[in-house]
């Protein structure tokens, strides 16, 4: 997905909530607002929204010289997810359809996103999910394209959500590489983030390579690359990757809940709506 | 009022929204985004917000080679509230107490602003604000002032509310120089806007000098500073006025409503109250 004009003063938004959360003080924000400034006339539309978001919390990470900013609130969110993991495994194993409800549990978990907000009640997430009709919803394609693939490719989004994933890894139920970001980048989730989420137990961990808080191709390692050009079944969550991936040509189905007005154009759907879209290779 | 962090991203809304109003295309739209990018950091936080509010206006008069890119809108509003004014006298001549009411018209006029919405249904407004309580009302110690001034200062704001302007003016009877814009800013009153809005037969209309969209003081020509300097009694409308003028050390009184997030922390009040508030020169 293209970067839209109305990105723009977001990711000036985006950098006051992020130092506002990090308590950075108001000169020092000024600063990295400053500095984002000068970065606009280098950022053309034509590049995806994580592009730049790569390069603000870069930012962040230097103004506050911690390389994990986000660290305290992604344990808690993980916990938080931890706690309602049996519950949920309950209600997956009594539901009609369990591949359906464990779907719309890892869009739940979506709901943990600090770039847009930093309070978001799972529990009562994942409830309000449940009852949701999907507004694009391409689950006959999925359970087609699932059935005729050995592997899965699954690209994680944000710590928290990544417990939500591992369920609907278990769901799944085939081998599968679950993709998370090089270092810590807002709450996306990392390999620690990964393995205190218990995807150790389920999926193959692998690193993109990236530092962008989506999965921009062009930052990726050259063994993540190999990895994503033979991979045959993709899963990708949340709103960073699908700006990141949305025009390539490959089987790849987003999980996500809309939560800008941008994402919301481009997909014609309204905010708060959960989308289940498959685009592939043909 | 110093410039919050939160104007910055509205800076940049901003000047999406006058593009989208003026039909500016989306590439000359991101250049002018780039050149806003790179005056951030030559503007202070210690600034008001009109001054950024002056460069961003005037870079868009540049890009539309239009020096009145508003006019049309302008002229719009001036003859829909030319067409209210005859009821809105006969309201204000049966009611109670025709001042305040008076004064209310002239508040609810100031719901015509581009930098923030260009939906306003003029006539819903008034009606709306007529039954409205003040979030802050300095009515009493406003009265008094008034009882003691020979003379009046009225700081005009937006075109068409120049109208409901007159309307006070009429009611306050005293002599009165009411200031405009030197050039055209967004939908802001000019000499041209204020003489088709009736107000030369009510008042001395008087250049500021400035094509701020706020009475930035440093911007006025030295002819309107000697006025403004002199002026014991000062009537400014709208948020503009107010951010430029907050701090100054002189009786003003100041009618607005508040429609932005970072006008509504600054007065403790919340988005839509009307404010009718007065500083002194004590």
């Amino acid at each position: 997905m293209k970067t839209y004009l109305d990105c723009i003063p977001c990711f000036f938004k985006q950098a006051i909530r992020a130092a506002k959360i990090l308590n950075i003080d108001e000169l020092k924000t000024k600063k990295l607002l400053d500095e984002l400034g000068l970065l606009i006339n280098q950022m053309p539309l034509e590049s995806t929204p994580p592009e730049l978001g790569r390069i603000i919390y870069g930012k962040i990470r230097d103004l506050t010289g911690n390389p994990d900013p986000y660290k305290n609130l992604k344990q808690k969110d993980i916990k938080e997810a931890l706690r309602l993991y049996p519950n949920i495994k309950e209600l997956i194993s009594r539901s009609v359809d369990p591949l359906m409800t464990a779907i719309k549990v890892a869009i739940a978990g979506n709901s943990i996103d600090f770039a847009i907000d930093t309070d978001c009640d799972i529990e009562d997430e994942l409830n309000k999910t449940l009852k949701q009709q999907f507004a694009i919803n391409n689950f006959g394609q999925f359970k087609y394209y699932l059935n005729n693939t050995y592997e899965i490719l699954y690209i994680g989004d944000n710590a928290g959500e990544s417990v939500f994933d591992k369920i609907l890894i278990e769901q799944l139920n085939k081998p599968t590489i679950y993709v998370v970001r090089e270092i810590p980048v807002i709450n996306d989730v990392t390999y620690q983030d990964a393995i205190d989420s218990g995807l150790g137990d389920v999926a193959t961990i692998v690193s993109s390579g990236s530092d962008a808080p989506g999965l921009v191709l062009k930052t990726c390692s050259n063994e993540f690359l190999k990895i994503y050009e033979n991979s045959k079944f993709i899963i990708s969550k949340g709103q960073g990757n699908y700006e990141a991936l949305s025009d390539e040509k490959k089987n790849i189905f987003f999980l996500l809940k809309a939560k800008c007005p941008v994402i919301v154009r481009d997909l014609d759907v309204s905010v708060g709506d959960i989308i289940f879209k498959g685009i592939n290779a043909e």
